[in-house]
């Protein structure tokens, strides 16, 4: 692949300055995106974390609400991303105990995000689970600071001229 | 294991209510913690990047940028997070190029945070390198919607009560 | 009332786990908002504040703006509540000295919160109220630490799906 | 009382002007602030929140975070607080169920905030009891509109030179 | 000019109050504005960021990013502005070597912001230079704390009721 | 001067890669800042200003809060700032008419700021003049969108290893 060849990331301009993306052209869409992430931890650690799902404890209320708040929170984190009106977000964790052939304990979580605008909504998804992800770290680093989060990463994302897109996994 | 010996997490109240921990009993004292992760991509994506570290584009100094000021909202993220008053903060990209075994590239990603307080600087940490992160993919997500961010893992901390810790790699 | 005919929030989902409101299916309107609040304190206090109202003092003004800047920040501070552009925010207050038969005295706190979208501005109205009157103790503390801040509330609503609503007093 | 026996709002500087107040000055010391509030609802309203303490629902759950979190973000709401590092947050919540005499219920908010600085806590604890309030009122109000968020006042602060002050009720 | 003839800020309302202008009424329109400012330095300073734009350092990428990142908070700056979607913010920067007539050399900021709103970006675009301006400041003070931030003026805007604008300089 | 006498940033590592300055090792002291600009405008616009400070308006008391906000957000907008607890934070305002030589008239702006801490208060000085100054702009902009804000500048500072400064003028 030669250097005229070479496709320029889009938040560069021509003189490899970031900039934003200029999307004042585009309609608006509809549009949704889903992003995943996992949580390893020691087996003790996620059955502390699952028993606050029950009336002991609160771990993933806090986890929720701190995801929720930190996609709407994500244009003041990233630095080159857009405003946008979210009509909705979702927060959800799904719990996975070690086996014999997996020793690490998982608890997967997944972020679901909505507007209704002129760009799409990957990071906004990628950021709430990222901050549910550090949450959970925060509230049980006491027990297990080894936990690692991991394999955050973009599912699927609907509206807008590029269309529908997948993660082939 | 029975109920009694069950380690409680320490922001969890006995109700299982979320809590901050009270840390005002706690000395000051210098404290210090190094966070790792990476963003795994395509050949020609790390390709790009790199090539922005020369004078064609700066994705690498926004991103070094975005986790720096993530570092310090930390506790605006993170609800039970104390606010600390950081006296240092550093965020470094190593690139790692996709080989014959490993097809994916690497982007990793180290972040250090010091500070002199009541408690410890982990969380800042882990947000600066999952901020930098975050801020890679987006970047760079015209061109590799596929990128993974992975392995956000504690590496050592340094100060306060427990002393040393190191993790096993 | 049988479990059956209970209503649900609307912030829960069926799992009882906190949740946005979905609102992309909700045609964008003209939507207002009046909130209505009080602060009671020692007849001394409020002629302090009512002499700020002359060239002597601006408490008042700090706490307008206050409730201002506070409307346009809800939904960094309330966790579930959409993100919306306010076409007006406005803050008024109404000194009531006390009499003989109510010996405290009490500042009246209104907002009034416009907005064109999917969902209400009432929480952008009480925050509004909320943090004058918050502003408006943190400036008199120092005189009056018995202050109270009362009957915060909505009083009314117009725009959306619901149509209007009046508060009865 | 005449003119020169006036007491001046420490946030007004001789021309009326706001201020902060310089606390360079002062010493630190372990401060404590206790503040407390109250939601009255219609009695189906105050049932629907308490099942949410059930595996239910988390409406409480998410009202206590939010009040810590804008504990910790005081400073950026009332213009003239000064920034602390809190050591300590803690929000809780009392029911109570209408009776004959009360046909409201009311669900009583009380803060804890501990620091160690030159300055008080009083206004992060009511804070902390607004933004609890104000959650729980977005949370239920589509079930509730005529929810009063009621009698918001600070009950005891300790530490610092004023000594321990406790509100006569 | 007598009394009735005065023109009145229409960010205070008849009895001199500070009030957002309400905006619910005006259409939709492409807005655009473009702002400058000028930080003047000694002649080594500029070469020292200069040099920083090839691939020794980073301080104009900073810089820009700071820009950028304070365009999108502008409303949770200035008090009465409204909050819009920004579609593009892009700033650059232009150095002009002291001459024999100029001892101090320059360093230009010029920010550009789009929008489609109901009302203009000027505070945006505005913003922007200030904050480029002030973290320009920042990275070079340790070597020159003389440095003045000058001239920062709103060069041109379009759209809008009033139309388009430009400085006559 | 040749490349080994280069001063470098402090603010650039030995990459040129922007870095916080460590300031864990520095001892905390008193420190002070005062920093002043001007905003430049036409004289009927001043005259409206003023006007304000009377009953009739209080365009200066919403700068005056602005700018001493911003001074307490300083590390959210500039992205190596570090995060200081200010003790006091002042701003205050001088109008100067225009005369035959000068036939703009000016708005001075001072503001004062003050700490006990590891790092100066300089950068947090320069922000609540720029931001109160934007302020000004903003509130005024409907009547002078030809308004200047210059000559922004660091006075003088006191405490820290490089003990007092003042700007020769």
């Amino acid at each position: 692949m030669n250097e005229a060849d070479t496709p320029r990331l889009s938040h560069l301009d021509e003189q490899g300055h970031a900039q934003m993306v200029d999307v004042g052209a585009k309609p608006e869409t509809q549009r949704e995106a889903v992003a995943r992430g996992a949580v390893l931890m020691q087996p003790a650690t996620l059955r502390l974390i699952v028993a606050g799902a029950l009336p002991k404890g609160d771990v993933l209320a806090v986890a929720r609400v701190a995801g929720i708040m930190a996609a709407k929170r994500t244009p003041d984190l990233i630095p080159l991303c857009h405003t946008l009106l979210l009509t909705n977000v979702a927060v959800d964790f799904t719990p996975q105990h070690a086996t014999a052939d997996t020793p690490d304990s998982t608890l997967h979580i997944e972020a679901l995000v909505r507007t209704r605008g002129q760009t799409g909504v990957e990071m906004e998804a990628l950021t709430a689970v990222s901050v549910a992800a550090l949450t959970i770290y925060d509230m049980c680093k006491a027990v297990d600071k080894g936990m690692r989060i991991s394999d955050i990463r973009l599912v699927q994302k609907r509206g807008g001229q590029s269309g529908a897109w997948v993660l082939e996994e």
